[in-house]
């Protein structure tokens, strides 16, 4: 199915996706503003489903990189992200003919959006993880075998890199460096896709699926309803705790924002507590020390006043929020995909502990 | 004038330019290994002089990136300056017909011409520096206007990564950012040159003059010559001091080596006090509290008992040294160029003191 953006896609895009996020991939406001000014200029952004690629058809996913603290400080140009697939096209020799969302959530939903209104190419409605991941090779085209090889990087003020690299770690140690050197964020071009790939290893529906969770917030919102049952009412989704904020450990280090929130909890939770670990997004949530959900499971803040999702960036002391978890992709769940995306891969010693959503 | 470079050659280039390399361009022992085992699998060098070159052909300076202490582990693969040329050369379409030395001082000497055996390009007889220099944009391609985007870097592990960069200094950040995620070392093919360019912004005869200072220290070394006295014999350079080591601090911060070192004087130099400041190259020296050479003249220290150059990576506790200054090339000393490389590039709040070598 072939669509055309609209302003109210958008703004349901970015509520969803912020959901989605799992406080990570940034906050969308500043994207929604770009991208809406973009709509009202003329430009047009055409959405595909993957089923619609030819097997060799050439593209590549697109994102942003760096901690999410960072974007609400340092404001992009806008064309960046272009100018990273400009980069990573010209380094491959060919002109693409796609873009893939490079990760689902927060602002990064709508990094591809912007790219396809300025490139004027369309945006395929998939992603490689469902939700956002703090690293490089977090990502179900790399976990597919999708070489990560070339790759390219861009900031706003006219610098851009592209890197060869051996493998995605290297690729996510140096690209890493590379972006905080550019002030902490830049825009990431990669993997280089070709058709069959999009449709082998992404997971499909993410724009769809981000739009559908955004009108239900909205729709929650508008009529005075509770925003995560209406959530619950039509993905595979649980409240596991509401409460307040009351301790909150955040620092930006090595590019990324790491730390722990802690939660105490009101009505129903009353007298228990829910800590959050943070590696830009919510890893592992333990409700009174015991790991109730771990990644790559999904777990999402919901700002208990005006339903919507709190990102990394935006948690404060005394915040009421109600928490929502979500079960990954099951191209995230498979035994090898664990080992990449599962809690050992973030250092934890335990296992991935599935997610039952009753 | 062309000349084929022998084993001979290798020797006293590495000698030479272990004391232009004013203590950075990292220790050239491993490359001389390196270039004699490429000479004797029959691998050829040409040297050829600047003039000699078409003002339209294209080539690239190459030297390596990198704190002087990390070579000393981080054991080069080989094949990385070329690797890090052919980079350049695929970003900006086209095959080069020479490199040129992109810094004379040190190990980076030796980058040059072990590229040249890999690749078969001649290697011009010039540098832009005719010393060594710890960042990127302190260089008379540069400094004379040559672009510094795009350039590339590789490491000996099959990672490379081209940059396209609004200016040097965006340039030194970023790819200092990514060398030191490659390990701390990295080979660097930059700035993309016209001959024209090498003509008139490089230091003539670099290679040749670091040979001539090697023959003079190998000569007075066999005959038991002062090597210091065999160098002013054929330069313009006067030992400010002769001492040993009492006090060293040397740390590895940013991709750099920074620190000084203090030398308490012996013989004529007995009760006084020199003091070295240090960023990857010796900066500025200080004869009992007063600057008497500063960056960009060159600061070279030499073994007491072998004769031979000591590099930063070299510097111990107790270690006897003659000090030698040498004024640095014209090109480095306009008003223009000493903003870039003159005391105040680094920080000091001082005026470059020109050295009187009587």
């Amino acid at each position: 199915m072939t669509w055309t953006l609209t302003e109210e896609d958008v703004r349901s895009i970015a509520v969803g996706a912020g959901l989605l996020g799992t406080g990570g991939g940034g906050d969308p406001y500043i994207g929604q503003l770009q991208l809406i000014g973009l709509l009202r200029a003329g430009k047009t952004v055409t959405i595909i489903s993957p089923d619609e690629l030819d097997d060799d058809a050439e593209g590549c996913a697109v994102c942003g990189m760096g901690a999410p603290t960072i974007g609400l400080e340092k404001l992009p140009a806008g064309d960046e992200m272009w100018k990273a697939v400009q980069a990573l096209q010209q380094a491959v020799g060919s002109e693409f003919s796609f873009l893939v969302v490079g990760e689902i959530g927060g602002g990064n939903a709508l990094e591809p959006l912007i790219a396809a209104a300025h490139s004027g190419l369309p945006v395929v409605d998939a992603d490689p993880m469902g939700r956002a991941f703090p690293e490089l090779q977090m990502d179900t085209f790399l976990i597919g075998g999708v070489n990560p090889s070339p790759f390219a990087i861009a900031d706003g003020l006219g610098n851009s890199a592209v890197f060869r690299v051996k493998d995605a770690l290297t690729g996510e140690k140096i690209g890493r460096a590379a972006t905080v050197a550019m002030g902490g964020g830049s825009s990431l071009a990669m993997p280089y896709l070709r058709g069959r790939q999009v449709k082998a290893h992404g997971i499909h529906g993410s724009l769809t699926l981000s739009r559908r969770i955004g009108d239900a917030v909205r729709a929650a919102i508008r009529d005075k309803r509770d925003a995560a049952k209406a959530v619950a009412s039509i993905v595979e989704a649980r409240e596991i705790f509401a409460g307040k904020i009351t301790d909150l450990e955040l620092r930006t280090e090595g590019g990324f924002n790491r730390g722990q929130a802690k939660l105490e909890g009101l009505g129903e939770f009353a007298g228990r507590e829910l800590r959050i670990d943070i590696q830009n997004e919510y890893l592992v949530a333990w409700l009174d020390g015991e790991a109730i959900v771990t990644v790559p499971d999904l777990i999402c803040l919901m700002n208990a006043e005006s339903g919507l999702a709190v990102g990394t960036e935006s948690l404060r002391y005394g915040l009421r929020v109600q928490v929502l978890a979500m079960p990954a992709s099951e191209k995230l769940r498979t035994a090898h995909a664990l080992t990449v995306v599962g809690p050992r891969a973030f250092g934890y010693e335990m296992d991935y502990r599935p997610l039952s959503v009753v």
